[in-house]
């Protein structure tokens, strides 16, 4: 009889992750794929989770086939609602048997392995999540149009705003404004058209550019990053005043995000135990 | 012989309104009409512009068929294009004649007389246009995405955002974010939908809610028309420093915007000479 295989799957607005691990915990593969966010297209998430389970299938030396024998554990950017839910899974279980739940519940079973504490994912959108006992608490996580201040998304739009300003002289030139002006011809007008119709993964495609021309001290990447660690500081303080006393950092601007805190902000966080996938893992084995 | 009919035209993104006149200045009759954006809509453009004017004749006890004798001057939002204003203009002229040009041309037509100067427009969306000579100069009025810093679509954008943290306990409780709350089922669930497909005008239409409860002190009210009114700052000291001296509040909030200006900002503005729909009767009249 085949041994018990443990899927986890973190998939978020811009990438889908999976990871394999047998029933001791060993790990036998990694996989990405594309984002698997199910708001935007139920379609797009199934084939992502797919592409990213055959991935670390491959990767551990495992065939496609085997995919109906792996337990799933799967969070999903936007799947908090039971609506989305319920509609993903409609008609469609190629695993031997599925859980779901939202990315910031996986993220919080990855950080604390099922303790009381909160988290604080900083991805393409920003989103935190807290439970002890049987209290939880959500903050933001709504989305790049009035939420997400944290957010890959909204570094990556604050920075195209700006960039405007330095373009029409109410802030002074950058090189990242100047960088990212360039991509667009030199002038707002195309960069205004692009963002009529730009998703949180498009506009978070800019926040890199703002860490890295950070990093060389640009005055406009550096009011940016300011202003969004001063959200993750307000975060942290609605956190703590809550009750939670481990608070840990997770996603995939977390690690960037991190010296912008202030130091008395930054310590009160707590290293997460695992990450999302692990998470995942964990919920796939329940 | 008929005598000589000027027509001005000032079409936002919230009401298109306009203004009669004879060849000796005498005001005949005003219209008003849905919104005028070339933007969104050349057609609703077109429809919103004949609307206005055939309610401008009615109130001067003239036909409609009278419309083919105005000379008319027309300032839209959005037809700062070329491209826009010639798509608007094709196989369409309803007039003696039509002189088209955008929003913020007509403000500053209006405000100085032709003078140098500059105006500062506050309306659905953010705009300033200054003219000197022939030297000119734009900030902002790129549309609700990535700019309009100062606009009732941002006021509102905002208050929606914030009341999703007064939601969760980042900030406290005010009437304001319970009123807005309370529109959406008092969960950010609704609220966050809306959002997804709001334009410009529709989060501009909470804008007066705004205004309404930071006269009674709302906390939250007043922290988000301070942030507005900074940006207003910004660009006065952005026009100032380019030279201009006489600089014009315009738009359907400005007069609700300027208390919240520090004075030392209040006092380097001068009152217009006339609103935008004059600035369009003396584009008219060229």
């Amino acid at each position: 009889m085949a041994a018990l295989l443990l899927l986890g799957i973190d998939g978020g607005a811009s990438r889908c992750r999976a990871r394999l691990r047998d029933g001791s915990g060993t790990l036998l593969g990694e996989g990405n794929a594309d984002p698997a966010n199910v708001f935007n297209d139920i379609d797009q998430a199934r084939s992502s989770i797919m592409a990213a389970a055959t991935g670390a299938l491959r990767a551990a030396g495992l065939s496609r086939e085997d995919i109906a024998r792996c337990r799933a554990g799967i969070g999903l950017a936007g799947a908090g609602s039971t609506d989305l839910q319920s509609r993903l899974l409609e008609g469609w279980n190629p695993f031997a048997s599925i859980r779901l739940s939202s990315d910031a519940y996986i993220g919080w079973l990855g950080a604390h392995g099922g303790a009381d504490g909160a988290v604080i994912i900083l991805g393409t959108g920003s989103v935190c999540y807290g439970q002890a006992g049987s209290r939880t608490l959500t903050l933001g996580g709504w989305g790049p149009d009035i939420s997400d201040e944290a957010s890959a998304a909204a570094i990556g739009r604050e920075a195209l705003r700006r960039s405007v300003w330095a373009w029409d002289g109410r802030i002074a030139a950058t090189p990242l404004a100047e960088n990212l002006l360039g991509m667009f011809g030199g002038a707002p007008d195309l960069m205004v058209q692009a963002a009529r119709t730009a998703t949180a993964a498009d506009y978070g495609a800019y926040a890199p550019l703002v860490f890295q021309f950070a990093e060389a001290q640009d005055t406009l990447a550096e009011a940016i990053l300011r202003d969004a660690a001063s959200h993750v500081s307000v975060m942290i303080q609605r956190l703590a005043s809550a009750g939670f006393e481990r608070i840990s950092l997770l996603g995939g601007i977390a690690a960037q995000m991190r010296p912008w805190l202030c130091s008395s902000t930054a310590s009160r966080l707590s290293e997460p135990l695992g990450d999302a996938a692990e998470g995942a893992i964990a919920l796939a084995r329940r």
